[in-house]
C-alpha cells in the first residue's frame, strides 16, 4: 500500500491518502497535547506506543464483535484505516467522576456513577470543544436523532468491552473519548484511536494514573505509564 | 396575610413566611445583577417593575390554563406565591440563538432556531451555573427522567403562550429561563418569575432590546426598557 499526500493532520495524527479511495494511512505524531492545545510537547516515542496500543484494542474490540476504521497495523508508528467522514463529535463515557465531568458538576475525582453515562462534546477547536446536548446536536444538524442515540449505544457498547480489557489487566476504566465516522454508504463506524491518550486509566491497586492525566498534570513521564499500559495488554 | 420570618434571600427576590405554612411572600428588590453575581447594581424601581410584569404574565399564563405558584400582587412590590421546594435547574427555553447559546455553539445571535429548544442549568453559584445534560440530572438526583420530560413540556408549553403573548404587543421572545417547584403533594409548578430580567425581548420592528441585556451589556436605562413592556402589557 503506498502513502499518498498528506490529507490532514490533527494534533495527534497525520492522514495520508493511499492507492485506495477508500483506505487511508494514519501516522502516530509523538506531539502531547492537553487543554485544547494550549499545553504542548514532543514526546519520543509516543506515537509508536500509542499506535501500538490502539492497534491491540481495536483488534480485541473486533474479536469481541465491535467493528472499527482499523484495517492493520503497517508500521511501528502508522496504521491502515478504512476512509470516514469523521462526525464532529467527541463522544465521551464515563464511569467515574473526573477531570471536566468533576468540575463542571461538583462530584469529586473517583467517585463511582451509578451507571455510564454518555456525553457528547462538539470537535470545535475554535470553541473550544463545548459540552452539547442532543437537542443542539440536531439544530447545528451535525447528526439526526436516531444517529445520537445508535452513538450513545454504540458507546455504551464499546464500554462493556474496554471495562473488562482493562480490568482483566488491572486496570480502572475511568472515562474515555471515541469518535466516529460515516462510511461511503452512510454507516457509522468507530474511528479515531483508544489510547492512554483518550482514556483515563488507573491502577486497579494504586490508583496510579496511567494515561495521559500524567502529561496534563505534570504527575511523571508519560512513556514511561503508556508502556506499562501496553505491557499489561500483551504488547512490547 | 402577615409577612413572617425571612426564609430566603436571593439575587432579585427575598422570600418571607407567613402566617399560612404554603404561602409565602415575595419581595422583589432593586438589585440587578449578571454574569453570576460578578456585575452588580440597585436601580430604583426595578423591584416594582418585575413584581407588576411578572403578576400580568402569570395572570395571563393562568388564563390560558398554565398554573404557577402566583397567588396575588399584595403591594407595589410585593406578591404572594404558593410555596413549593425549588428543584435547582435553570430550565431555558430558545426561540432564536442568543448569549451564551451563540457562544457555545457558535451561531450568530438572533439566528432563529428550526425549532424551540430546551436547555437545563445546574443551578449552583458556586459551579456557575453550568449547562448539564439529562444524563447529568439523573446522576445528580436532581430530577427523575419522568420529571425532566414534565420540565421540558411545561417549558414548551409556556413558550407557546409567552410568545403569542409578547407578539400581540410587537415583542419577539428570543429566549427565557424559568424554575420550578414541587409542591407538598410532589406537583411541579412553574415558580421564580417571568420578566425582563429572565426573558430575552426585542422589539419586533426595531429589534431594540428590551430586558436585561441592556443592563448586562451597558446598553441605557434598564428601567425604560422595562416601563415599555409593562405599558404595552397594559400595566403602569
Amino acid at each position: 500500500m503506498e502513502k499518498g499526500a498528506l490529507l490532514y493532520e490533527g494534533k495527534a495524527k497525520r492522514l495520508y491518502a493511499t492507492d485506495q479511495e477508500d483506505v487511508l494511512f494514519v501516522e502516530y505524531k509523538n506531539s502531547a497535547t492537553a487543554f485544547n492545545g494550549q499545553k504542548k510537547a514532543e514526546i519520543e516515542g509516543k506515537g509508536i506506543l500509542n499506535n501500538k496500543i490502539s492497534t491491540i484494542i481495536f483488534e480485541k474490540l473486533k474479536q469481541q464483535g465491535i467493528e472499527s476504521h482499523f484495517i492493520q497495523k503497517v508500521s511501528e508508528n502508522e496504521q491502515l484505516v478504512k476512509k470516514v467522514e469523521i462526525i464532529p463529535l467527541e463522544v465521551v463515557v464515563r464511569n467515574m467522576a473526573a477531570g471536566s465531568f468533576s468540575e463542571r458538576l461538583g462530584i469529586e475525582e473517583g467517585t463511582p456513577l451509578k451507571r455510564p453515562i454518555v456525553e457528547f462534546y462538539y470537535k470545535n477547536d475554535a470553541l473550544n470543544d463545548p459540552l452539547i446536548t442532543n437537542n443542539h446536536i440536531e439544530i447545528l444538524c451535525i447528526a439526526t436523532k436516531e444517529e445520537v442515540e445508535t452513538l450513545a449505544n454504540l458507546a455504551l457498547k464499546v464500554n462493556e468491552a474496554l471495562k473488562e480489557i482493562f480490568q482483566t489487566i488491572g486496570v480502572i476504566l475511568v472515562d474515555f473519548k471515541l469518535e466516529f465516522g460515516r462510511d461511503r454508504e452512510g454507516n457509522i463506524l468507530l474511528a479515531d484511536e483508544i489510547s492512554p491518550d483518550t482514556c483515563r486509566l488507573w491502577d486497579a491497586e494504586t490508583k496510579e494514573k496511567l494515561d495521559k492525566d500524567v502529561f496534563r498534570r505534570d504527575l511523571g513521564s508519560l512513556t514511561d505509564v503508556y508502556n506499562i499500559i501496553l505491557s499489561r495488554l500483551g504488547g512490547k
